[in-house]
């Protein structure tokens, strides 16, 4: 069942390791039907060059394996508490990409230096609080992961259509999109953008963030009803 | 029309990812037909590996699009603004490369600080003036994003042949050449010596530029008519 | 005789490369059979490209070449010290890779800063003393090399299936793991972190390494008994 | 006439694109036949996909080119001058590859800091003194280049041999060798360890270089009668 479905999350599995932001089997993609509230995620631990198609696990919004002969990535419940909290999104992907990860190692944001970056955010890239002891050790480490991203949109009143990313402090970066490909398509962007913004900071140590209207006009000329950039329908 | 401009525009779009200079769809290159007055330019938001010479769009220098059913490159008119500024100059690039971009976002020239820089300019590659919250939600951001780069040029004197790349602060780099062929290999070469520079500077933060009799030879050396790199007639 | 082990040894030393964990000749990778006592290792400065399976030298926990025309990596007595130290481990790897050189050089433990480190090591990857004149100039340099890793790990009571990659001063990382597949695993993780390290160091020069419950929540989701990280029996 | 000298610098100059040491047309090598008095040497500005065997220009040890359709590399003087001082020598090769181009234009030795960069220099990898104005306009400036190279070799009695590569200050590395495949190879190492050093100083930015004996150890496990390292004979 959900074969394209399947196909999409495959795709933007392999797509990882070949943009550069994977090694070895560090993380994983999912694609969500929103229409059958099931969603297709790669396997835990399976080599990138031996995945299949019809590998990717089926996992419904209650967290039930609905297909799949393979045990589905460890961090499942972490991309289902993000399609739970945030129901305009239709894909999900997680990467350890270096220079992203190593602002959330730092518990830093990244900082809107630029309109690459507007281009992809309408402000820093958020990073989470640090999670507590109870939170790593309770039982239900991946799902609280998904928690405090929650907990930091919500008390932050951050729309996840403009923050299509998020830096889990002491871990790494996770990303969405209506698609999945959208969510790889950002996960290169963050990696793209942090890379720069590192060095910036190496050239300006205190180098101030974008003014607003350079970064409304970057953002806005791409996404939302007065967007040019594209073509019409794309 | 202008089947052979097209090809030329569109191979040079297909450097720049090869060159490792753009992710994604950031950047654009455009080659122009000064008899004609008329360039091609490439469709915005179209992925390169699904790009085609016949998808190239044609403008005139007016910036009315003469020719291609899809939408062009949303730079379109910084492209036009140069090619009105600079009559000498046949393509125009737009990449976000990375080490270039980090100047840009910092607001810093690229000093020239060895000979591979004067291989390719006569002095720093120059940066622009933040662009006003006007100049950037008036309606015309592209075409005076052209301005802002005209208007250093104009108030500092500079030639484009002597510097064929800016710097937009808090952007990207801009390259230019007789060929929009040149211009790529000029976006290359900002990149590589913007990485080169990045650490002289770490390992010398206060490093001078270089002296103007060494800086002097080499851009004299490959421009100009006592030139003898490359072969005769090239 | 034991065409598998050779094959294994063969193949993980061209993933170094592949991997980017090696230029030109440096590095080796070994593989150990327990139960005959005999390991396979790269001949000394043989250009990957013109590496064969058959190529592997056989040598015994002695130190006896037990098959082989050519002479084995300079580097088998460093090997041959940890396989005789380690009894559990059956793959040896060493590289000189960039980043995690760098640490090496600096006589610098790479920090655990992150879950990615955490997903391989129980700590900082370890960094020896520097060796004494006596030691490099006494006749058994390599033997010697494997001699203070060997102390390492002992005076600080470091089990080495906890802590599969070692440091040595002013030289570069060994790495190993049950097998030599995994101990190339561990050398493209070891190079990763450092990378990360490095740059988070950049960000935040006094930067504390993770709390123990992040650190020993990665760590064991992937080994021991309670690992449910990839696929039963993997 | 010498085919096979030809034969050999075309291929040290594919080589160095393939090493990700050159962009575009920066950099050349030669190979010299010591009998006959002649090196084979790179075109000027011609690019690496379109490079042929034959197009190698032969030049003499008087700088008289004896055969060749095109214009030899602008650098041939440099190689002359350095074929003329070090007559151990049968190839050189000039790249600007970008970490080792770093510490030249900064005036910076790459210092000894481990293994790696023992295994192929006898100690920092030296840099020469700026050259002077009227060396640089007088109208030799390359042949120049080669005298600040062999001044420094003279004036501090460090033998090509032990030292087989210089930074020319605000310019870039030249590499030599026994042969010019043996140069290619030092281009490589140089880069390596310069990439090295540069993260190195960033985690100790007064790291001491490594002790004479580790020196003395690595540089003599490769070079001279006591060697050990590789295959006999190689």
């Amino acid at each position: 069942m959900l074969t394209e479905l399947k196909r999409e999350a495959y795709e933007a599995n392999l797509a990882l390791p070949q943009h550069g932001l994977i090694n070895l089997t560090f993380g994983n993609a999912s694609a969500m039907d929103r229409a059958k509230g099931i969603f297709a995620i790669k396997p835990s631990g399976v080599a990138y060059a031996a995945l299949k198609p019809e590998d990717m696990v089926l996992i419904d919004l209650d967290g039930k394996q609905v297909e799949g002969a393979l045990r589905p990535s460890s961090d499942t419940p972490t991309h289902r508490r993000l399609f739970l909290a945030f129901p305009e999104i239709g894909g999900v992907v997680h990467t350890h990409s270096s220079h992203a990860t190593a602002f959330a190692q730092a518990g830093r944001e990244i900082p809107i230096f630029g309109t690459t970056h507007a281009d992809y955010f309408y402000g820093n890239v958020p990073v989470t609080r640090k999670m507590s002891p109870a939170e790593i050790t309770g039982g239900a480490y991946e799902w609280e992961t998904g928690n405090v991203i929650v907990e930091l949109f919500t008390s932050l009143g951050l729309d996840p259509a403009d923050f299509p990313a998020v830096l889990v402090n002491r871990h790494a970066p996770f990303t969405w999109g209506k698609t999945v490909a959208k969510a790889v398509e950002v996960a290169v962007a963050t990696e793209c953008i942090a890379h720069m913004a590192l060095m910036s900071l190496q050239l300006e140590p205190h180098l101030p963030v974008i003014e607003s209207s350079l970064r409304d006009k970057h953002f806005k000329r791409k996404h939302g009803p007065g967007a040019y950039y594209g073509q019409p329908g794309c």
